[in-house]
């Protein structure tokens, strides 16, 4: 059968407890709504959605940007040592259906504007906002809580 | 629980008869011993013992090298497409514990010198031999048997 | 002799005239500087710093995020196909010692987020602004002529 | 205009005297070809080429298996820090037109074998040689001068 994949992107150990609260939230929607969740693999918000991901009895896989397993939070079904560096996190919007950014961080950003990039569609939930050259809003869905974002990532191509 | 992850390694739409069926039985005995399968997702080798894998209640996991799930195989529990195209050979090995090789190709070669090159452990079986300049064999692990590849994938760092 | 890197990164064929001369001047006078031009190899920005680069005697090269160099601009000394589509994009800024950024998309605020996210400094010129969820802006070295941005890319770690 | 790309592979510091010598042989007689010389950017084979190709004026390009460019030879025109680790080999012979391999080790075999794979022509002078699962040879075209290897690498599509 032809799963769904969502990756829950956002802060590691910088992340707060509203976002960590939010993560584990959407990870859990997602795992009953039989999406295999997809996150950078460290702590924070990653670990979050990936935990409550797997308690919800779903399937969570990590894709650490090192090259070995040691450290990494022991939360996902599978853990997968990329050696990419932040090159991962482009491998990591690359391989979902649809992105769920939480909270705000430079690689947060960077995987929101990769998935546009690359036309994989994303929903914010507490992420950071851009502005053009003359201070105007470039379009992100954005939205309030975990499960109207899980509704948006699940409803498909929400950006264009 | 930390578990252990092999990737198997082979030739795709190419393979012989042979060449699958070993790799089914890869597949089964490693899913048996409650270790994830790791393949490049396409077909051949890498379908035979993924199927054999999920078939046996194990987890398969697919690194497809394209950037889409297009065209490739569903028989495993999860499937990343890359996007890196042969790139995606350095990642397979480097995610896995260990490596076993069934058949020979140019790809699977490529993965084999990879995983030496790298440090993790490589068993082969059917593979293609390698002599240095002077023609005397380059060691390398060789098994005539799925139970024996998988046997000595997990004892360990046999190559050194 | 050590030489210096500098990636010009912005928007390709949606650029504007004005990026594109700014993006000139940018890649003449780091040529002037001795510094090597790094870019994504495509169109508009990255071929107006590349090409007065080369045409102020400089060493401009170009990281291709496709297999072959088939369609490329022929204005940098060096082409390299990464075959990495949007993984480029952290190869391009990692391999820098500082990115100036011109104008902005959303490939552009990918490199932009990338680089800050591993520490190479950035600075802007028309690009895109980020505010945090509480709509406070996320600082980013900003300047309003080619001339300041060279000067603030040579100058060294300019965002810590 | 439009160069050509020759990648030189072959053993670092493990290279042996003759190996080095041939290397330089190769990429000199590269350069004064008006071949870009593409290496991995470490010691022996490959900063030899490197080094050789400098001398006579030519352009060479370290692919750096590191984030950084600590501790690489400073014998080419252009280092870039990559980054990808041994995923940089599928990287350096797929920017490349033709593959020249001097001397034998895992990481040279990749490179040949990644080079076979997709399509990019390679020559072998003192490489390890391969023999499929019933012993017999698998075709390399293998020369026995640094000469015959760069008129071989320069005639093109050798393997095929």
């Amino acid at each position: 059968v032809r799963r769904r994949y969502v990756a829950v992107v956002g802060p590691g150990d910088g992340a707060s407890g509203t976002e960590c609260a939010h993560a584990a939230d959407v990870g859990r929607l997602l795992a009953e709504n039989g999406v295999v969740v997809l996150t950078g693999g460290l702590g924070g918000v990653m670990a979050a959605a990936a935990g409550a991901c797997e308690s919800a009895g779903g399937i969570a896989v990590a894709l650490l940007p090192g090259r070995t397993r040691e450290g990494a939070p022991d939360v996902s079904s599978v853990v997968l040592p990329t050696g990419l560096g932040q090159m991962r996190n482009a491998l990591l919007v690359g391989a979902a259906d649809a992105v769920i950014a939480v909270g705000g961080s430079w690689g947060t950003l960077s995987e929101i504007a990769l998935a546009r990039r690359i036309g994989i569609p994303v929903v914010c939930l507490g992420a950071w906002a851009v502005t053009d050259a003359d201070g105007s809003p470039v379009e992100l869905t954005t939205v309030h809580t975990p499960a109207a974002a899980v509704q948006a990532a699940l409803a498909g191509r929400m950006d264009e």
